[in-house]
Parts: C-alpha cells; structure tokens; sequence
C-alpha cells in the first residue's frame, strides 16, 4: 500500500465570542482537512489547525508523500524536516501552542500521522484504538467546556447562537446546566482569564454551589500574575480539581505550586520534551494536558504518556475549536491512554457544522464512545467539506486573532499579559 | 486475523565456559521460542529466556491468547496480568535482570509482543522496522563482544570451542582480532568483574594499543566496590567510551560519576521506568543499555529511547545469549530508533546453533542488515528446532546457574559480590 495523492482542505467553522485571554474568538474557527487517499482507494483521514503558516506547510510537504507507505513514519519526519518551515509567520498566541512556530514540524508530522495511523487501521479493518494498542476503555470522559462569552449579536458577522450572554454568575450557571443536560459531563472547565479575577472566581464558587459534585478546574491561560494566581488559590483551596495555567511560566507556576500546594495543570508550559524535562527538574505543574495536534501525533502523544506514568504526572487533553475528525482522534488515543487521569478538554459543543457524514459526534454520559468500525469511525461528507470550504474562502480569515477582533467589538481594550 | 495457536518450545544452545561476576557460562543457554499463529495460516516468531519461571509463565499465559487479536497488545497486557505471577522461582542472577522476578510481566509481555508484532507486520507485508516507525538506518551496528574464558576441555560437557583459553592480554587481543577479523566489529566490550579488576584494566589497555582506534566498555557487572571502581578509572581515564555497571547500586553509579566524571553505561540500575526516574533524579548512569527481552517488548524500548532522547541520556542495547529471532528483533528496533548512540551487545558470536533457516544470521562490517522482507524476516526451520528441544530434554538444565557451574569447576569458588 502507496500513498497516490493527499489533499488538504481549508474550511471555515462558525464559532461563538468566547472570551479568553487573548481577546474573543471571530466569527469562524480554521481547520485543514486531510485525506491521504492509498493506491487501493482507502483513504485515511487528518483534521488540524487551518491557519496560513500551518495549510502552507500541509501544502509544501502533501506532494512528497506520493509514493510512501503510510507505515513509514519515520518517512514522514524525514519529508516534514526537508520541506523546511514556512515562510509565511502567523499570529502567535500563547493561549494556543498550536498557533506557535515553535511547534512547526510536530504539527505538521502529527497532522499527516493521523491520517496515516487511520489508514494503516482502514487497511488492516481494525479501529485505530486497536492499532495503538488495544482500548483500556470505551468511553472516553469529556468535561463541560464554558466560557465567558457575548451575545452573538454583538456583531452580525457572527451566526445567532442560542447560548446568549455569558458575564456574570446567573448566566454562567444557566450555561453549566445547558451543557451538562444535554451532554452529560461530569466534570467543569471554565476558561477565565478574560474577566476581572475576582469576578471569575466568584463565578467558579457559583458552579460549585450549583455542581457540588463535579470536579471543576479553572483556566485563566496565564493572564494572572503570581500574586494574583496566589491570591486566588487561596479563594479557591478546596474548590478545584486542578488549577490551569493560572500564572505565566514554568517558573512562575513552580512558585505558585510552591506557594499554595495545589495541582496545577497546563497546555502552556509543558508543550514539548524539553519543556517536560525542565518541569521535572522544577516540579512546576503536576498534570500535562496533551494535544496530539502540537505533540506530533497519536503515537509520540502515547510516549508522553508514559512518560507521565514514569514521572508521576496526571495526565488530560486540552483542545482547539475542532470538528469531529479531530475528535474521534482525541477519542481513540484517549481510549488507549491507561494513565488518561482526568476527563479531556473539548470545545466540541461550541461548533454546530460537521463535514463528517451523520453530521455531529454524540456525547452521551459525558462521554465519547468509541467503536470496532475500521479506522477512526469516522467518513467525510464531501458536500459538507465543500460547503465550509466555501465558508472558508468567503469569510477571508486566514490567521486566527481574537486581539483583533475584541479591538474590533471593544476598541479601548489592549492585549496585556498578564493582565490581571 | 485473530489469533489460533500458540507454541511455545523450550531449547538448549550450546555455550562455552565464559566468565562472568556470577561464575561461569553453563554448557548450555536455555531459550524458549515461540511461534503465534493466526487463523490465516501466518506465524508470528518470539525468542526469550528459557529458564523454568518464565517457560512456566508463557505457557500458562498462551492458551488465553486464542481469538485475541495481534493488534491487541492491552489485550495481551490484560491477559498476562490475569495469569499472575509464577509460582516458580528461579535462580536470580544480578547480571541478569531477565532472571529477575521483579520483571516477570514484562518479559512475558514482551516475548509475545514481539511475535505480536511479527504477526502484525507479516499480514501487512511489511518488516518490522516499518511497523516501529520506518528504518533511519540499515545496518545495525554491533559491537565485539569479549570475555575472559576458560577452554572448553575444561568440563566434557562443554561442545568443544575453537576459542580456546582467554585469561591474559595475549590471548584477550587474539580473541578480539578473530571475532574483528569474522565479523568487523568496529567497537569492543571487555565482559569483566571475572579476574583480579588490575588484571582486566590490564588486559583492556592491550586491547587499547591492539585497537587504538576502537571504541572500548569495560563490564565488571557491578563485581567491583566503589573504592575499587574509583581507583580503576584513574587506570582507564582516556581509554574508554563509557564505563559499564562497575559499582554496585544506583547512588554506587551517582557516587562514581560525581568522582571520575566518566560516562557510566548500565543495564543493572535502570532497568525499569521506576529506576529511570530515580537515575534522572540522581544523575547515576548517562547511557542507558535497553533490552526489549526486559522492558516490554519493542513498542516500551521506543518509549525509553524516547525518554532517554528527552533527558540527554545516550542509549544502546544490552544482550543475553540468544539466537537468530532475537538478534533480529533487536536490529528491527535498533533500525527504528533514531537516537541509538552507540553499537549494541550481542553475545551471537558465541553461539554456532540456530533455529532459523539458513543458519546463523550474517554479521558484515561489525553490523546485521535489516531487509524490507515481512516481518522480521525470519523464518523457523522446525528440524533445528527439534533437535535442540532433544538436547533442552536431554541436557537436564532449567534454569541459568553461573555460580553452581562455577563451583564445579572450582570447588573453593564462592560467590561474594562485589568481590573486588
Ligand atoms: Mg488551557
Ligand atoms: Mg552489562
């Protein structure tokens, strides 16, 4: 089995104003689409970032797969390496690793290694939880993912969506419960960071009063200083399951975990082996949220894995605004993880379109199932692709900024951080 | 595929009286081979230790592997753990750590892992090295593996050897330039802890003027103290690559580097993950010798490279006496392992049986050549196997014994470690 052509769709995904730390997210999320179609017409399929710098480097190296065995991983890095960086530079947030330069070559090696681990399994007619190993569990535990957020009317580029507001204690409430009936999570992430701390906690103590039975992390992705983060923690003692990226730097959260003894969590300071190896010298988070999409793939997400199991780590998965190929990726690594400590991290709920066929992934129980169907389980509806690819090339985003766009909602507001 | 049978055939191989830190090499090596066979007629091929509690645990654990698949390997863990542990216990010898039941479900797991992943990789038609990620290299270096020895006359129940007598530098050079001149080895390990430690250092400062140009290791097997080992690197400064278990322990090994500096290689001190944190904590040993036969099979090797990559640690391979199916299972991984920094063991030379067809593997300029034939490329010859079964029968041996050897032959040896 060859690979005879790949193609890499840019598709354009409604999105929410969810604030964070950065700014709000615009009217539409960025995805690629990979198919990565063999010379027996299976066709393995990828879903990652969509932003200028990443769909040109998935662009540069798609040609230079012509030929390999999607066996050939080490093939693959060897094609990522010589295709070189792009040249096109993006928007680089700290909320996100994915939108980093530094993280280059391992998003564009995990990208194309989906698609091929889901080939491999295609072929081999067995679902990609087996290629990796074999499913410690079939239900894969997502949390509830809410967000401080305005009306979608605050800016008709936006499509209506019926969350509405979300600032203060009563609406945050109203969206945990929302979320939690329809979904079934058993388990609370509030992204903060976007509102004055205080506030936010308030709000967090407000869900705990609510879900006294769901463990509820917070997020303010870095935008609290360590005094603040101290200052917080000391509110929060008791009240959390982990404490996310509250404060800048690994430096800066092994004081804090020093400081107050919580555990602390990131998608921010531990993003890759160097900076693994660092937080163990410095104990600065003891739990990793992983992200096949800047790890390099399924397979080098599994070593981090271990590698977490070998150091005492917790281990959980952050995400991106992704549709449901990038979630039955999460679902089957997850479902082959044994050390998966804490449910993952999805913002799932938030996207309304699909280009899966049978439109939306279920969620049931909190929970993710995944199946024996060959591969991830998962076929592309390529009316759908080519309609969000259309949304793609009508909205003109190329590069995610929320600074910009809440410049544009909120013209008095700077990006500042930490902020608070 | 799922799989039908499981056999696992225990045999004897000839050997010759090498020394060692535990007494000296029995007439016979004991292996168990074992052949996985799915319900479309393919075989997948293992090779592991033969004494008695691991041949008592692969059979208990074989007939539960009937209708898993060879994908499966949490299946696999799942059905190894089921088994327990055996209620047989063995001679633990401490140079071995496949003697040790502290690894007993690891050994298991990774003796069927590797048929698992011959199965998996002869369905698709591919080598393993493919299925492990894809070759960065072809030719897997091995190193010259020496040892002090007696001659085989010394006890009729040794097969005669051509080898002879090694107890001095001249005859220590003479066996290095006939294993250089048979196979081109291009670095030499010195097995030690055997004669006085001066006399070694002696023996390898030969080789040293002999082989200026090849890398060499000293391997005392942890036989000397630490005052010992200290003085015998101020001896050995300049003249080695890296300084192999010579004092006991891991904070032995941490004590030792602080003082000499030198690079310290170990396959006794971390030999599981648990170890590899404390090694990291310690900073004991900088290189470490993997051996899939101990850490879990082939997949678990990947993730200690990957370990050792994150954490600076230089890696090679560590051998028992083995016969074909391991040799290739080592140079499929070592093939797939881009950060092997140097040439791995192999104890091959000294073993003239096989099981495989063709005979003894070909090693060319000090290196095994990976192919792109299925899996690993070998294939059973059941005659071979047969006869060597008979000699297992006949031999009477079941479990690895250096030290009773020893004291048969020397009636007044005893076993005291460290010794020196
Ligand atoms: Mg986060
Ligand atoms: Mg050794």
């Amino acid at each position: 089995m060859k690979i005879a052509t790949v193609r890499i769709t840019p598709i354009a995904v409604s999105d929410s104003p969810l604030l964070n730390a950065s700014g709000v997210h615009e009217p539409y999320a960025l995805r690629s689409i990979i198919e990565v179609e063999a010379d027996n017409g299976l066709v393995g399929l990828g879903e990652t970032y969509g932003d200028k710098p990443v769909l040109d480097s998935l662009t540069r190296v798609k040609n230079s797969l012509t030929g390999l065995s999607p066996f050939d991983l080490t093939g693959l890095w060897q094609r990522v390496h010589a295709a070189g960086r792009s040249a096109v530079r993006g928007v680089e947030l700290d909320v996100s690793p994915g939108s980093q330069a530094s993280h280059a070559d391992q998003k564009i090696f995990g990208a194309f290694e989906v698609a091929f681990l889901d080939l491999q399994a295609r072929s081999l007619g067995i679902p990609v939880h087996e290629l990796l190993g074999g499913a410690v569990r079939r239900q894969v535990p997502f949390s509830a993912y809410l967000f401080f957020k305005f009306a979608s009317d605050i800016d008709p580029s936006y499509q209506p969506d019926a969350w509405g507001e979300t600032l203060d204690e009563t609406q945050l409430v109203t969206q945990a419960r929302t979320m939690i009936d329809r979904y079934g999570f058993g388990s609370i992430k509030l992204k903060a960071g976007a509102l004055d701390p205080e506030h936010e906690v308030a709000c967090l103590k407000a869900l705990k009063r609510a879900f006294p039975d769901h463990p509820l992390r917070i997020d303010p992705n870095a935008n609290w200083s360590l005094d603040t983060a101290i200052r917080m923690a000391k509110q929060l003692q008791g009240d959390l399951e982990y404490y996310e990226d509250p404060t800048p730097g690994l430096d800066g959260m092994a004081a804090l975990h020093k400081a107050t003894g919580l555990p602390l969590a990131t998608n921010m300071v531990v993003t890759n082996l160097t900076e693994f190896r660092r937080n163990i010298a410095l104990n600065g988070v003891q739990i990793v949220l992983s992200d096949h999409h800047y790890w390099g793939g399924l397979r080098a997400t599994q070593t981090l894995a271990a590698m977490c199991d070998t150091f005492g780590l917790g281990l959980s998965m952050h995400s991106n605004s992704h549709l449901g190929i990038s979630l039955m990726a999460m679902s089957h690594l997850a479902a082959a993880v044994p050390n998966l400590t804490y449910a993952c991290d999805t913002h799932y709920p938030w996207q309304n379109e699909e280009v899966i066929k049978g439109g939306k992934v279920a969620i049931t129980g909190g929970c993710v199932s995944v199946t024996d169907e060959p591969g991830l389980g998962v076929e592309l509806d390529h009316d759908a692709l080519g309609a969000l690819h259309e949304q793609y090339l009508r909205c003109g985003l190329v590069n995610r900024d929320d600074a910009t766009q809440m410049r544009k909602l909120r013209p008095d507001w700077s990006l500042r951080r930490p902020r608070f």
